[in-house]
């Protein structure tokens, strides 16, 4: 049994979404139980409840003994503003559970990671249960906590440690005291809805700001919004040639991203051999 | 006389716009000269040419001693690609010149200042010439170079340094090697075209990289994009939080911004007593 707390550190759901995923659950994965935590239907803003709200609930969720891993809702924007926070106030029992999420809780796995805190996962969220893709990527991380690796990222090997995350969130996090120490890491990026000139913009800013890595890989660059003029390189040049200019080894392609391909990256070095 | 060069590091105008800046000068200011580089309507993907071509225009008028002023045509994005190759370029007649413009041009300002080279200004462009509204603005910067401080940001005081910039500009150069060092100084930041989750996720990542600042000032945020909910705090209710934080003194507005009001912030100490 698999007992996984569901709360929302960025943006709410709805009880749809809930219920997607729980019918999932209930048909094809019966040895998991999934726990929505009240928060993750909250509502502030642009949030899923004020910042203090999200704090509670994710903490209710990391340091209650009865769960063994925490999936964020969804991502959007806002758990960067309680990150700090939670890793401060996680104890012994949130040290031993699994957290997934991806785009925008990157926030957070890169708080737990940087803190050694649990198994970091990038993955697909509950909020995707609710489309026919989505529902594939949501099984790929159910398969992953029964210990079946058929979801994971290709490229991972087990022996390079590997991270995964939204571009513009690594960018953005990448000198604040929440950046984990991505020394000798494979390090894979995605992006969705930025034009080519702000995926450019942020390999400026993230190549300068990275250690010495293993290599970078470029996941899907989705929903580019169409822009007056053509940039003139694609993504794959685009990571190419900052790669090249930074002195990073550029990998190639990752299957993660803001699609129905969307893989399961652990951070770390919990490759194919085993799960959490 | 004042002659000023005009190049393009990021993308291109039209021979509209110069014409329409010509005509502003000949018609309201006989003491300047301005002479447009043939590269300002270059065009490569996205650019004003590719980045060697921007390059060689930029240091052909940085580097030329008949100019006194090098003024940035426009922004959009692309200067960052070539700031350090120019400032590593730059010979004594550079370190000489007036150089104004802001947005994406602030890449160029900030590693121009961070190496001492000339006087740097935060300012409108000669695009802005080609619109009712924007020609003031450029009225503004022709003013200044004249030695007419009257189109100056208010609240600089000649006693505290200051530096202007666009807020993602800022946010996505504040870990390159073309920072320059802003202790001690008033910040000012402006932005347009983001959402306020997006100017929220700046201030996060900006407001852990910067030194020990004398304070920040929130220029205007304009065309920010309706967002499918209201993100629930104005933009200098985000700026406060952020500052409160981080433990920055927030000292309220300043006029610059992408709008017809902007002001000139001459980088550093150059204040009200004098021009350039």
């Amino acid at each position: 049994m698999t007992n996984i707390a569901i709360c929302a550190p960025a943006t709410p759901i709805t009880r749809d979404h809930a219920a997607a995923l729980e019918a999932l659950v209930a048909a094809e994965f019966p040895t998991h139980s999934v726990t929505f935590h009240e928060q993750c239907f909250a509502s502030s803003g642009h949030f899923a409840g004020d910042d203090l709200t999200r704090l509670g609930a994710l903490l209710d969720c990391a340091n209650d003994p009865a769960f063994d891993a925490v999936w964020f809702a969804r991502g959007g924007y806002g758990s960067n503003r309680i990150a700090e926070a939670a890793v401060a106030r996680m104890n012994a029992s949130a040290r031993s559970k699994t957290y997934v999420g991806f785009s925008d809780c990157g926030y957070l796995l890169a708080a737990l990671y940087r803190a050694g805190i649990g198994q970091c996962a990038h993955g697909s969220m509950p909020v995707s249960a609710g489309s026919e893709g989505g529902r594939e990527a949501v099984r790929r991380v159910l398969r992953w906590f029964a210990g079946d690796n058929s979801g994971l990222e290709p490229s991972l090997d087990g022996v390079i440690p590997a991270a995964a995350f939204n571009l513009i969130t690594l960018t953005m996090l990448a000198r604040t005291p929440i950046m984990p120490d991505l020394t000798d890491h494979v390090v894979m990026v995605e992006e969705v809805s930025e034009h080519l000139y702000a995926v450019d913009r942020m390999f400026f800013a993230l190549s300068s700001s990275l250690p010495r890595i293993a290599g970078l890989r470029l996941g899907a660059i989705t929903a580019v919004p169409e822009n007056y003029v053509e940039f003139g390189q694609s993504a794959d040049e685009i990571a190419r040639f900052w790669c090249d200019r930074a002195g990073i080894r550029y990998l190639g392609r990752a299957e993660i991203g803001h699609s129905a391909a969307n893989r399961v990256v652990p951070f770390g070095l919990a490759g194919p051999a085993g799960a959490a």
